[in-house]
Formats: C-alpha cells, sequence, structure tokens
C-alpha cells in the first residue's frame, strides 16, 4: 500500500476512505460529492492492459481514481469544466500519488464536439473507453440556482446528453467502449442519442434499491459502430432489507 | 364459468386449459404454441373499461383471449396472416362463447401500414390498445424453411419490428397504448423503432429466468404522441429454483 502524500485540504474539504488500494479522496461538502452511482460505474466499465480511459465531466476525479485501482490500463484522463472542481480533482491524484497515470484536464466538454485542437490535443486520441456519470436532470427542471456547483453536476446547464454522446463518439476508436450511468427515466432518449452517434448500446444493467421496486439507476456499455445485439445483465440489488446492503453492493465497494 | 361449446378437433389439436374464466384454447404441437412470453404480455398490458384492443399477429389467439378475461375492455381483435392458425383462434373463440367480444381478422399487418380499407374497415380505428407478440428473429437468421408456420411465428419473414410499430402507429389513437414483448438482444432497435412512429416508451420490464441470469425477455409499454420519461419496474423473475416457479408466475397464470 503506497503512502499518502500531506496535502493541504481546504476549509470544507476532507478526505473519504476508497477501500482500494489504501486511496483516499477529497470532497467538500458545500460542493458536488460523488455517489453510489460513480461507484457502480467504475465497477462496470472495463478498461483493459494498456488501454486509455477519459471520463467526462469527472467531478471529484472519483471515477478514473478507481479505474486506475481496478484495471490494469495504462492512462486515466478526467475532463472537468469547473476550475475548483478539477483542482481539488488534481490534489486527490497527488494525494495518492497517481499523477503519472491520472491526470485531470480542464476543460468544456462541448469543445470535444467542436473538434479545438487545444483541448483535443490534451487527451489521448483516439481513447479506448470512455466513460461518464452525467447530469441526469434537464436544465429547467427545478433550478433554482444555475450558477451553483451541484447544479452543475446535476443539470444539463453546461452539457446534454446529445452532448456527452457526442464527445464520447469523437474521442473513441472504432470498436472502443462508452460506459454511462444515467436515470432509467432517460433511456429511451439515451439509447436514441447513442445510436445518433454510432454508439451501439451493447450490454445494460438496472440498479434496483431493493428487489420488488423499481429501478432508480441504469449502467450502459455502447461500442462504437457495434453491431446491433445487447445484453441485459442479472440486475443489481442496492439493500438486502432497510440499511443493509447486498453482499454485491460491498463486493463493489471493496472491488 | 360458462359452459363450453363442443368443438370439432382436427387432427393434431388439443384443447389447454387457461386458468382463468374456465377458458381453453385450442393447439396444435405441429404449429406453433403460445409461451410464457404471451402470458406475461396479457398480465403486463393494461385495457381498461370499454377500451377496444388489436392484436398483431395473433397466432392462437391467445392473448385476445387473455385479455378478455382479465380486463373490462369492450372489444378485443386479433389479426392473424395464416388461414390455418386464424381458422383454429377462431375456434378457440367459438370454444369459449366469445364471438361477441373477440374477433379473429385475417390479413397481412403490413397492409395496415399501407392503410389498405378493407383491412382498416375490419378494424376498430382508433384503437385504444395495440399488443404483439412479434417474431424475434432477423429473417435470415438460421431459418429452414420460410413456409413453415412456426418460422412464420418466430422469424421476421413476414413483417419486422419496423412494420410491426408502424401498424401499431397506424392504429393507435393520440395517447393510445402498445405492448409487445420482445428479447432484450434487439432493445436498443426495439426503441428506436418506435420512437420513429412517434411510440414513447413509457414502462419496461424485464424478464430473467433465475435472479442471478441475464434477461432474457422484455415488457415494454409505449404511448402514442407521449413525452418521454420511461419507469423500469422491478423484474419478473421466473423461476425461484430449477424447476420451481416464483409466486409472481403463479399468479400471472392464474391471474
Amino acid at each position: 500500500m503506497p503512502e499518502r502524500r500531506e496535502i493541504q485540504l481546504k476549509p470544507g474539504e476532507r478526505i473519504d476512505e476508497l477501500q482500494r488500494n489504501g486511496y483516499g479522496i477529497i470532497q467538500n461538502k458545500g460542493a458536488f460529492c460523488f455517489g453510489m452511482d460513480a461507484v457502480l460505474l467504475s465497477g462496470f466499465a472495463e478498461v483493459r492492459r494498456n488501454e486509455s480511459a477519459v471520463d467526462l465531466g469527472t467531478g471529484t476525479g472519483i471515477i478514473p481514481i478507481l479505474l486506475e485501482a481496478k484495471t490494469e490500463g495504462r492512462a486515466f484522463y478526467g475532463i472537468e469544466i469547473q476550475e475548483a472542481m478539477a483542482e481539488m480533482a488534481e490534489r486527490s491524484v497527488q494525494l495518492n500519488g497517481l499523477e503519472d497515470k491520472v491526470h485531470i484536464v480542464r476543460g468544456d466538454l462541448r469543445k470535444i464536439c467542436e473538434r479545438d485542437p487545444a483541448l483535443l490535443s490534451a487527451l489521448p486520441l483516439p481513447a479506448d473507453v470512455v466513460t461518464s456519470n452525467p447530469p441526469y436532470m434537464k436544465a429547467w427542471h427545478g433550478l433554482a440556482n444555475p450558477d451553483d456547483s451541484k447544479a452543475i453536476a446535476r443539470h444539463e446547464v453546461c452539457c446534454s446528453l446529445e452532448d456527452v454522446c457526442h464527445a464520447a463518439a469523437v474521442l473513441l476508436r472504432d470498436g472502443g467502449r462508452f460506459y454511462m450511468v444515467h436515470r432509467p427515466q432517460r433511456l429511451p432518449e439515451i439509447i436514441a442519442a447513442m445510436r445518433q452517434q454510432r454508439l451501439e448500446p451493447k450490454r445494460l444493467k438496472m440498479v434496483h434499491p431493493f428487489i420488488d421496486h423499481e429501478a432508480n439507476m441504469v449502467l450502459i456499455e455502447a461500442v462504437r459502430g457495434g453491431n446491433p445485439g445487447c445484453r441485459v445483465e442479472k440486475p443489481v440489488i442496492v439493500y438486502k432489507e432497510k440499511g443493509v446492503y447486498t453482499q454485491e453492493i460491498y463486493d463493489i465497494y471493496g472491488y
């Protein structure tokens, strides 16, 4: 287990344990904190030996850091539009001594759609894997303060579902894989937005809080230029009973 | 419980019990027999008081007969392209004394897409509900004999997924509901074909043979002209252990 670096925390920040390789992550309760969504996506995504992976809208950097811990990938990139979040994610990378493998890139993913040369040159092109835990809600759904860090993470203020799929298609090699976690409410739109970009959904996994509740998350793997043909895997059930996780959730959290 | 009529059976035919209202259905082992798919679709579909329902590719007539038993709908239609199947379905309607409410219509559903006046005049337009348990497989997938009754039921020889969705959209009123059962492998294509016809998927239900197996059927409700927004309901698990159905399956079979 690598020793942790000394990292300066800012007011409101704390270090949370990732229960993997002894890694920690810096979070700020006043800003957006990662949820089970990001952990489940990291468990669902596959990065193979020597592959490169780009996370769109990386926030705290949780997904590249967990993927580095879990896989034998070569390089992990996280793009983040909010300067304060990017800076905090960078300190989490330093905290775990991962500067050689995990790179936080400041940028607006919509500029990938426009093929902005400066942003593209900071990324591993073409990428083998793209991941995203994007904002789930339409920009105008009950939005109090669109400048707020949480609002940007949760609402489509800075990017739409279509933007995220478009950016993934620009970054990926043919046959490369795109992994997304989202709300089942949006599933038909997600599938349409992916296919619009020739990202063919190949694997779906529903997440149900309890075995007898409707799903509240969906995990999707799409392949750039893939042929139609999709598997719906066994569902993830989060709680065995109120307050008690299923073994599967313990396994995913501990890898 | 209504008394059953005396119906002449042909060689190879038998009467199977439907465990509902004392109804029976005629099947022929040499032809296509209905499966759990049709029973689950009838359980999933909603037909409200006084509504009309049309089943596309009705085969034995199982879906209109089960929906008549289960709901307070006004009229139930089943379209079937194969004369021998249509004739057998008609005798099942007579067997249960349902001639006033269940109508078997000979016809090619592709003619609905062409708005063929003769076929449309035999149907309740606009319909409140359309159901379909269509062929699951592409026409060319390992097909020995394309004239065979089983091949027509299982392979897209006489109609494609796009044809079925197109016909549903022609028949339905705005706000009317389309219910389909299909293979998860085709789910992205299904969603695309539905949205192409302004049939918005609103409710999905996965069917898993066991809790830890991938899904082998998917049930879908789409609303003509509906707004985006989909629920993924709790999954159906078929077997508790090998050879033992879950209570849910017993409930659906017995309604």
